[in-house]
């Protein structure tokens, strides 16, 4: 049965054995006494209230991201490093659309490297790090990962570090956890990836290394605000978070919205894990 | 010894036994009596004349590149894919630089697919056509290359493939192979990567395919025209190849100056690929 709105959604729930929904309200499970199942395609544990779920019921959060997140990372880090988000490019305007002036050839000439023999340093090595990282080790990479038990071997691992990717949960005192101080420890050709929650990164510690080329690029997925300062003209000041004056962003930081997991594919994954796991 | 100038070439060449060079002319092995090899780091055979070299003389041509240009077509292709092209992006100005008026999310949600599952056509299989097709595979793609052996499987391969990839080499009657009736038997959901040579694709019946959504879209690398029509303004007509008019080329056309194998570890591979080879 599919609910278009969530009047209907509340009205199927008294009967509901099994639910596949984004969000599910801690007060809804007093409405649903026949349910075994919440499942929601959603790899965040944000937008279910599963500490509240009563005996009986599975909560269960989508685990097939990591396939489609490590796509879009290896999409990034490869284009990135072969030249595709160069600034050189769009002042030739070659990045579709327009002719150009200038063939900007020997302008990219230094600024492409390889990637395999590379370090990525992976914070947060559940079930999406470690997607990621098995496709970087596919094409070469040299991965470690990280999760709260070799912590203390980070700052070594940092030195080497050219990439640092984040996947990160929101919920387990990750504020901030990049900020100057790690940053400094990074080599100036670092670049930093978060796919994982916007409050993992210090956003104007960041956009400040960017500016000076303390570290050389950043991919942000995620926000401190969604949508919010790095993103919307006129909130730069909202939510206390971004305290930079409103200006120009710099060109080596690489936005996109939230999307890293967006998949035209993404139901038919949920559905199959599902079945996989005998839920449904 | 190293020489700065072509003149300074010249003079060293009587005494040379090994030359690293770009271009090598065929009159030059009258003035080099002692020499033994000829290597350049380029991968194409336009610079060299291979053909006239006496016996004797080895011409090695640089093999390393399938690693790079391998590498930038993944980029390109898990970047495609995961949205990092899409022109909501621009339209948003969310690629870096400036504030957003818009968040551009929700106009994302269908425009990404998984790349896994997805199927390959690679003509021209030599050495940098299987360093691509190992690489996708290692990311879950059905890949299958074409070279003059097989090439009558050619057109059901192509009903199939979510990417068509050239790399063609030029001498070898590849002129415009990419024309409008082999379009025609592609999926519109294809994608066509061309890192070989230029000369493969009718470049006016790609733009058309691009302008109608008869395919999804092209990653060009080469050109007919090195700067050439696809780039430069005000030379449309130049060279009697691209004719149609000067105007807004599509979005889905992604230009790269003849950077795939751009690397600043290449010459080290060079020198490396040489050694490993015993020429030097």
């Amino acid at each position: 049965m599919r609910a278009r709105s969530e009047g209907e959604f509340l009205k199927f729930l008294p009967k509901a054995t099994h639910v596949i929904t984004w969000h599910f309200n801690k007060d809804w499970y007093a409405l649903a006494p026949n349910l075994k199942l919440v499942a929601t395609p959603s790899a965040g544990r944000e937008l279910v209230d599963y500490a509240a779920a009563p005996e009986g019921v599975t909560v269960h959060f989508g685990a097939y991201h990591g396939a489609i997140i490590a796509e879009a990372v290896i999409g990034f880090i490869f284009a990135w490093a072969h030249g595709f988000f160069r600034p050189e490019l769009a002042a030739a305007d070659a990045r579709g659309k327009t002719w150009v002036k200038t063939w900007p050839r020997a302008l990219l000439g230094d600024k492409c490297s390889l990637v395999a023999g590379s370090k990525a340093v992976i914070l947060g090595y559940g079930r999406i790090g470690k997607a990621i990282g098995a496709k970087l080790e596919a094409l070469g990479v040299e991965v470690e990962g990280f999760g709260r038990k070799n912590l203390d071997q980070l700052p070594a691992a940092l030195k080497k570090a050219a990439w640092l990717i984040l996947a990160l949960p929101s919920d387990t005192g990750t504020d901030n956890f990049v900020n100057a101080k790690l940053i400094a420890k990074l080599p100036r050709n670092c670049v930093i990836i978060n796919i994982g929650r916007g409050n993992a990164i210090d956003e104007p510690s960041l956009i400040k290394a960017l500016e000076t080329g303390r570290i050389a690029g950043a991919y942000l997925d995620v926000f401190h605000n969604e949508p919010g300062p790095l993103f919307k003209v006129g909130s730069a000041q909202k939510g206390g978070i971004l305290t930079i004056p409103k200006r120009k962003l710099p060109w080596n930081l690489i936005r996109m919205p939230h999307s890293s997991a967006f998949c035209s594919e993404y139901l038919k994954m949920c559905f199959e894990e599902l079945k996989n796991d005998g839920l449904i």
